[in-house]
This record gives C-alpha cells, structure tokens and sequence, in this order.
C-alpha cells in the first residue's frame, strides 16, 4: 500500500495534533484535506464504535456559508428540496444539483438565521459552484469559507460523553436540530447528527483555536468510557446505507437514482437551477438506483473503483463500495442497478478483482 | 507516514496501472485524482529527472472544455490575462481570479479553435466555478470536463524519445505551443510544456483506452535512453520557480501577490469578472509577494504546512515550499513576504519545526 505525501494543499485541521497523536494510520483526502480513515484496523475501529464512543475529526465536512437577505433565496436555487417550511435550529439533507439535476454534493444544509446559513458539504467544492451562481445572478449576499471544523462524538456513549462535557442538556438535542452550547466562553452549534448508525452528535467547531482544548476535554472526559479516536468506519457506513459522494454518485446521477427522491420537492421547489430537468426526472422515474447487495463468499478485497454487474452476460450495473461485515457475515455493498435487476431478491454477478462473484439485492440496508 | 486508503472518490487514472507497475511508492491527491510523488526517493527522481527523461501521469491536470459561441467570451470572463492576441494552437499560462481578485486556479488554457477551449487546471475544482458563472451569466456555451489525461514527457532527453514515437516532426514544436500527432490512428495534441525546467512535452490523451498503448510505446522506445516513470519533482520545482496552487497561494492572493502580474493585462481585459478588485491592485501594487528564500544549515525536514518568517521578532510572512537541493547546496525555498522585507538579500528567520534558522532572499530562483 502506498503512502501519503503530505503538504500544505492537502489541509491539516484544528485537530490534526489529537489525531496524530492517537496514532492515525492512514488518511484519504477529502475536500482537499485530511481525512483518518484507520486507527487500529477498520475491523477494530469498527467493533469500538459499535460498542463504545469515538471523537471523529470530520473538519474536512467544510462550511460554506451564505449571509445576507438574499441567503435563503440562494439556497433554494441550489437544491429541490422545498426549504420553505424550515426553521432557524434545523438541519437538513438537501441534494444539490446543476442545471441537467446531476448532483454536485450531497451536504446538510444548517439553518442558523433568516439571512446566514451553512451548507455542510461533501467532498467536491461547492464553494466555486456557489460563488459562481450568486456572482452570475448578482445575489445580494455573502459566499465564503469560514473557520468552522466540525468535530463529531459518535457511538452508543455519545450522549453520556457529551454530557459531561456540555451539560445535560445536550440530551434534549432531537435528531437533525442544533442548540448552541457554550464550551470555554465560547458558544458553539451542537447537532445530532453525523455519519454512523450509532447515534451522536456533530460539534461545529467555530475558531480553529478552540480545536485542541476541545478534543482534550473530550478526551479527558471520557477516559472510563473507552473513548477513542475514530473516523467514518467503511463497514459501518455501508450496512448503514450511508451514501458517499464521490464514490456511490457523481454529478452524472440525478437525486432519483440515489434514492433521495424523497428529499425532492421538484414541483414546490421554485427557484432551484435544476428544477426543469428534475420535472422530467420526477414524471419518468429514473432507469437506474441504488441498492444494497450482498456479495456471497470470502471477504472481498478493498473496492478501489467500480466494480462490473453482470446478469445474463449483460451488464446491469456496478458497485461503487464494498467490505466484508463480521456482524452480518457476508460482504456488504452499494450498486448502481437498471431497473431490470433492481428488485429485491435479483441474482446478479459481481466482477471483483479477484473473480467474478454470486450476488443477491437486498431488500433494505443492513441497520 | 502514513498510508492512502484507496477508494473510487480518488480517482484513478488511464495510467495507474503503468504507474504500480513501476513501484510508485507515495501518492498526493490532485483534483480527486492519484498523482504520483515518489517512485525511488524525491532524490534519487530528481537526479533521473535532470539526466535522462521521465514519462508523468498527470491525469490530475483535468480539463474544463469550453464550446460553442460564446466559449472565448467566457474565458475571457475568468481571467485577467488580454486573450484577444491568442490564435488556435496556442497554451497561455491564465491566473483565474474572483470578483474580488482571490486567485481561484493558476491553469494553462489552449485555444483549440474560435469556439473551443480546455483549461488545463490546477488542484481545485474550477469546473464549478466556470458552470456557476456560465449558468449565471445565461452564456451560449457547453462546459464540461472531457475524457483527456495529459501524459508528461520530461528531462534532458525528452525530444529524442517523442520523436522516436510521435515522428521528428515533434522536434519543432514550439515552446507553449502545441499540434496535432498521430499515435494508432488518434489525433492527439501535444505541447511544449510541463511542470518541470528540463524540457519536454504534454500529451493530451483523449480517450482512456488508449492511455496504456501510449504509456508502452514510450517505455519500449525509450528502453536506451534510461526512461523512468516519474512525477513533478518537489526539489526541482522549488530550484525553477514552478509555483503549486494550494501551496504556494490560494484563494487569498491577488496574481500580484504571486508574481504574476506580467500574465494581467487588466486594463484591456474587458468582461474580466475580477477586473474592479485588480484594477486598484494594479494601481497600488501589493503589499506581500512570492519570493525565492536560501534557508541556512542542514536539510530541513518536509513543509506539511505554513511556517512563520520572522525579522526583528515580527512576522513578515511565511515558507510554504521547502527541500535541501542536492545540486545547490542549501535549502530552496518559496514563501511569501511582506514589501518591507522582499528585497533580495535580506536576511529573515524561518520557524521550522525542528527551530529557528536564518534565511536570505534570493533575487532569482536557481534555474
């Protein structure tokens, strides 16, 4: 396995310290910045966040923030999703796509006011794209970076190390809502939210100086919990369903083929850029989507880039993630299959890299 | 050092199996792509590098395709380069810049015809930048990016082996111009150009499948000519000036900043979308610049970051590349320094992370 050259364009994090202390070893490189990706072991890291609770620098979740009076009216051009009902203190999942519906990123969006908002981005930078559109449109409002690093607390004593650290109160959190909490004079937004089934919490780290007294706390806080440094577990994200852009959809995929049609609100979302293409979408129904599959056999090796689905000698589709899964005992996975195979129960060929292997679509995603 | 966990968000390229074949052993990321940084040692690559000839998959170097009628109104729009003076066959070094004069990528654009372009980026996602604004802007024009992976050819011997592939006829291109070559019956461009200051060529590889084919016929033909698989070289680099997007500046510098106003006509660049903000940056001239700077003693260890430059105990600015080069003796360096401390032979103290060291501004780059 190769190594990582590290410099300046790939970003360290208000946290890099904690993590490198924690023994981090291996990164990816997501948002042009560092990423853990292993600790112990992916199998490891994987029973630790199942069991007990893990601090996760997830700083490359970048913001881009839209302020101004025309801030939320620039949101809704961005996604399909009908914005009008939501309220200062919620989160939510909002595709983002261009003008033909292929998505540009997959983030949360986080109302903080009638006028300011953070768009929790996936890794591609919508920035530009951003800036591009208010620029283009001459929108009266403020695009930008700010120096927000998220920090999450994920893991079935997410919400006993949380409290110790911001109070009891941050039990009262409901999924998808923030409340501020003040952590050393300063007042931070805390979620519940993150990328894991487990439960937990997302800490939007504003003030990279803040970063490390943070993590120490948290750490400090947690020792009789078994607290560790952890990252977004391959497995776990995959019995999960959680989707990654990038690697299960690219801007070639429109919502629908990712079975985010229900975060589309395409005839109510007046505005979105992408809104003409996606009416079409909406009336045909997309040919392809996202399923999750169960590849028979041993462990499968580390799935790099697509990997070929055959049925008949045609091809029908492609899995874009896959790990072996010691809790469900075969080799979970995300594919991308035509509507011809994509019924729960359908018997298709995988190409692996070693080997062509025998696999069944699922129903539904593992937890 | 830690490891790189492979997966399909990073991406691979038509010549990654080249590239493990020859033993790359450490990869950055670029764009989402794999690039190589270490097949031997960075040393023992650099010194191939300055005496034989070196075939690079710089796939990462992606393309933005601009066409139709309104394609060179829309370049135009990007940078403050004058374009009107470009004809067909043509690769122009353009700073792309904000409206508020925040370099956003520093590519090479090529002029393929009237009404096509490709701009050869750096490491960031223009792509989005330049739909935003097309989109905004209502332009008449396709942007996309294309199935095109440059391949470098660099080193001393550089022309004898593209001549021996592509024909002697490669000999007379032309320093940052580029023709068409035929290789198994494909029409491909290829340039006088490259990330390195021993001379060479880009190829333009249109078209995936043929990115192995090519990769073989300049190893078979180059077998006598001691032909390697390499990478932009760190040291060399540094010693020629070649700054890195991402590392040597960001969205926060001005092309002033980065020595790069002799590429800004901004007066005669009309439609320019950063034109305002460069105006009065042209006028004022800047207050901080790129400097080549000779850090004093043994070598430096690698620069992961920013590092402090101090005189008279306050900061004047920062080393954002650094490597002992072998051939000079000393380290190289690049950092950005405030006006009152840019004049060559100025002697400034860089922070390192193993101490404080004297450095001196160079008036030039070593080669």
């Amino acid at each position: 396995m190769a190594q990582i050259s590290l410099s300046r364009r790939l970003r360290r994090t208000p946290f890099s310290e904690g993590v490198e202390a924690a023994g981090v070893k291996a990164y990816t490189v997501y948002n042009r910045m560092l990423l853990p990706t292993v600790f112990e072991s992916v199998e490891d890291d994987y029973r630790h966040l199942k069991t007990h609770v893990q601090v996760w620098d997830v700083s490359c979740e970048r913001q881009v923030e839209l302020r101004g009076p025309e801030a939320t009216r620039l949101m809704q051009m961005l996604t399909p999703r009908d914005l009008r009902g939501m309220l200062p203190g919620q989160c939510f999942y909002v595709p983002i796509v261009d003008e033909t519906g292929g998505m540009l990123n997959d983030p949360v969006a986080v109302k903080l006011s009638e006028d300011r908002w953070w768009i929790s981005i996936a890794d591609s930078d919508l920035l530009l794209w951003v800036k591009g559109i208010a620029n283009g449109y001459r929108l009266d409002v403020l695009v930008d970076e700010p120096d927000v690093s998220p920090l999450a607390v994920q893991g079935p004593k997410a919400d006993e190390l949380m409290s110790r650290v911001f109070g009891d109160r941050v039990r009262d959190v409901r999924f998808f809502k923030f409340d501020m909490f003040d952590f050393q004079g300063r007042d931070l937004a805390v979620a519940r939210s993150g990328y894991s089934k487990q439960g937990g919490f997302e800490i939007y780290v504003e003030g990279s100086d803040i970063g490390m007294p943070l993590w120490n706390a948290l750490f400090e806080a947690g020792k009789d919990l078994n607290v560790r440094a952890g990252c977004p577990n391959l497995i776990e994200r995959i019995e999960g369903g959680l989707l990654s852009y990038g690697n299960d959809m690219t801007d070639d995929n429109t919502p629908h083929e990712c079975g985010l049609g229900k975060f589309c609100n395409t005839h109510t979302a007046i505005g979105c850029i992408g809104r003409d293409a996606l009416l079409r979408v909406a009336k045909e129904g997309p040919v392809q989507q996202i399923r999750p599959l169960a590849i028979d056999g041993d462990p499968v090796p580390a799935c790099h880039g697509t990997w070929p689905i055959l049925a008949g000698g045609k091809r029908v589709g492609q899995v874009t993630s896959a790990a072996w899964s010691p809790d469900f005992k075969t080799n979970v996975s995300i594919g991308m299959l035509r509507l011809s195979h994509w019924d729960a129960g359908t018997e298709v060929m995988v190409e692996t890299p070693q080997g062509t292997r025998r696999a069944v679509v699922q129903e539904k995603f593992w937890i």
